[in-house]
């Protein structure tokens, strides 16, 4: 049912936690099925992401976008990772069934809200 | 929108693992979201639940839903185990949020299938 990526982000998440004092911080939900995630950005003066976490409620669908999510943003200046689409997070899992894909999607959403968190404060 | 006991199960899962030659495997899906559930019983000559462990690719409400069931199952004779309920689950996490309790039915679920895979084995 899930592909190796999948399992293997899952069970061992990259970036899961906390940033104190963020310059970004985004929380979105799921009105599917309720879940909850929070992304955390570290920005820096020239605009790159130098690191990012997260937080989920979310199943492991959610826990596996979210990690390779966040691998796709860090290091990456703030417009490049305004461009990371949850299709691409999907490609780079090899792919997620179909019942699954709104999951991804929170990630996505997450990402946006911090960077637009951040664009506000700035 | 989440209890403290159902962060604390969350955060904390009690259970969580396998047993490798166990008594009985139950897995089951979950129509609804896509998500997957087993759980391994350990029991003994008496009918006792000497030990149990879950694994899921489920959320949060997944997550704490199965470190309470388990916890309540434990130690207990398979004929008690069989009339834990994910209503009892709820109550003991002080409840959850109305969108949620469908994640709490696979614990329950999966629980049963493990007893059920037990009794035909026996
Ligand atoms: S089912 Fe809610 S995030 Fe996957």
């Amino acid at each position: 049912m899930y592909t190796e990526k999948v399992m293997d982000h899952f069970q061992h998440p990259r970036n899961m936690g906390e940033i104190e004092n963020a310059s970004g911080v985004g929380t979105v939900g799921n009105a599917k099925c309720g879940d909850i995630m929070r992304i955390y950005l570290d920005i820096d003066d020239n605009g790159i992401i130098n690191d990012v976490k997260f937080k989920t409620f979310g199943c492991g669908a959610a826990v596996a976008t979210s990690s390779m999510a966040t691998e796709l943003v860090k290091g990456k200046h703030i417009s490049e990772a305004m461009q990371v689409t949850n299709k691409a997070v999907m490609e780079a899992l090899d792919g997620l069934p179909p019942v699954k894909v709104h999951c991804s999607l929170l990630a996505e959403e997450a990402i946006h809200a911090a960077l637009w968190d951040y664009a506000e404060k700035h």
